[in-house]
């Protein structure tokens, strides 16, 4: 049980939209990961997913009632998309971005592409 | 479903060692709390806690294995402390802590005292 530097594991990797799993707690994994431009719409059935910014401006899209809007999420900043929500993650400039969900989140959620990653590395 | 500013929930508060929840992610309470002195010696039978500093330094102490230790935690930096584990929470200046634990987890854990806080605001 250590203390944990987020600069320090973000300065681990370098590639985007592949979160690294940075701590475990309970059913939550902690995950560190890196976005740049638009990611894809997708949801996911079960989970509710929390984004921590710690650099940069997250744009997050979100399709609600039928209709299209977006939150801005900056560095210090947090938002919690709930279990069935359509949303897109997109960040014009590089950013950081701490994700707390269960262990079991697919990061595409209901989307299976190049994108999606089946298993995270651990730092 | 809004963007939280941390900051801007801190500044709501200004009493110690009584965390307000400011989101809930599936299972998971996220608490904004303020720390400074000693806390008491604690452990939760069934739960483990994330301890994410966003100002200050917090001292972790520790028992483990029958001995003490302790982690500095600073800002930008968790540690989780796994259930079972005797822990005391200490910060010589003021800290602010974001909590991610069990939304049924109580502050004081095994020990009932005058700083449980068996309800939590929302804000």
């Amino acid at each position: 049980m250590h203390t944990v530097n987020l600069s320090e594991k973000f300065s681990l990797f370098s590639d985007y939209w592949n979160p690294r799993v940075i701590g475990e707690v309970n059913d939550t994994a902690v995950k560190a990961v890196k976005f740049t431009g638009d990611f894809v719409w997708h949801h996911h059935d079960n989970e509710d997913e929390l984004f921590l910014v710690t650099k940069g401006t997250l744009r997050m899209k979100l399709r609600e009632a039928g209709s299209e809007r977006e939150e801005l999420v900056r560095a210090g900043e947090f938002i919690i998309v709930p279990r069935g929500t359509e949303h897109c993650p997109v960040a014009e400039d590089e950013v950081h971005c701490v994700l707390f969900e269960p262990k079991s989140t697919l990061n595409t959620g209901n989307i299976v592409n190049e994108r999606t990653r089946p298993v995270l590395e651990k730092i």
